[in-house]
């Protein structure tokens, strides 16, 4: 016979709508490392592909790497409301198309986002669903500094740059829902797995009420 | 030199002001024995000891498995409510005491407490700081008799009762922050355990504000 609780649990059971995992934190604290290390951990988790405007390099693939458009395309995008964030590099856009992120959470996938600290605030700014912020931040000043000249990219004048603007960004802390700081790299990945974990258990009045949206 | 980066590192690496965690759900869905499971897995997690009017039995020690107390004391213990939740079962009182909890979340413990739905929605209305509540359910109505008809203690009558207000509980859902369906207890337990680390990766604005409470 079916009951109440039955009925209940199957719903639960379902996978729902997904939500939005945006990945910000200082240049040079191992976002894009841990995320790609979060990717085959859990099963119905995707990566956000950005658009740019930017060409693409050798071995990039369209829709794999980056949706590639044209520099007049990108910018009636934004008169049309369609980034969940952009901002301008070196002359190139680069952006989170909404319609990217609305089609998978709506086939019940997770989409992951790393994303500067900047872009974090304007997705939470513009984002009309669910989101869920996890700040990852270096084990000290130290230690970034370390990882941002052991890159060898960089001047020195540019590293002293990023350290500074990582000070700034730490007082974006308190707009964050997590915070995980990336001592050990398992141990971090480990961490923002269990985030993962348990934001997909999370009971929502709306979800209750035969949505299962938020 | 220090600077604000390492500052706030250092600051967020302290243990700050614990948190309750409050396992609740039908009878027979397994709480109990996840928690026992939980708790060797977790550094900082503390098992709330209730207090009780019941006569010790046989092997039972005071300030372990029970604070025992007489029927005046505990009454007037709730006069001055001492107690987070307590309830008569059988003629015997049976409580949450509030300083064993307060004292524990001081020392940056985590608080583990298994109790059933209603003493649940008691803990919600009067604890004053965080809680933090999961709703473990059983996977079925069926399996549920089964667990509850496996346990041999109870007639056909009591477990049919026992049945009827698991499925008057399921209402309560929307009160608790996460949910976990008890399929395989290893797999309950994980979750559960997920959800401990998450909570405690959690940015709260007071948190940041130099209190490290909430």
């Amino acid at each position: 016979m079916q009951t109440n609780l039955d009925e209940t649990i199957q719903f639960l059971k379902q996978p729902g709508e997904g939500s939005l995992f945006v990945i910000s934190g200082p240049s040079g604290a191992g976002k894009g490392t841990i995320v790609q290390a979060l990717l085959p951990r859990h099963s119905r988790l995707t990566l956000s592909i950005s658009m740019t405007t930017r060409v693409p390099r050798r071995g990039e693939v369209e829709g794999q790497h980056y949706f590639f458009v044209s520099k007049e395309e990108f910018e009636s995008r934004i008169e049309q409301g369609q980034f969940l964030e952009y901002a301008l590099y070196n002359g190139n856009y680069y952006g989170t198309p909404r319609t990217f992120v609305l089609n998978k959470i709506a086939g019940a996938e997770d989409v992951i986002l790393e994303i500067e600290v900047q872009g974090g605030q304007q997705i939470r700014k513009n984002w009309e669903r669910r989101s869920v912020h996890i700040f990852v931040m270096p084990p000290s000043r130290a230690n970034l500094l370390n990882r941002l000249q052991t890159r060898k990219t960089e001047s020195e004048e540019a590293i002293q740059a990023r350290l500074k603007r990582a000070e700034e960004e730490m007082g974006h802390l308190p707009d964050y829902d997590y915070y995980v700081i990336n001592d050990q790299l398992e141990e971090a990945v480990q961490t923002v797995s269990a985030i993962i974990q348990a934001e997909r258990q999370r009971i929502f009045q709306s979800l209750l009420k035969g949505e299962k949206t938020i």
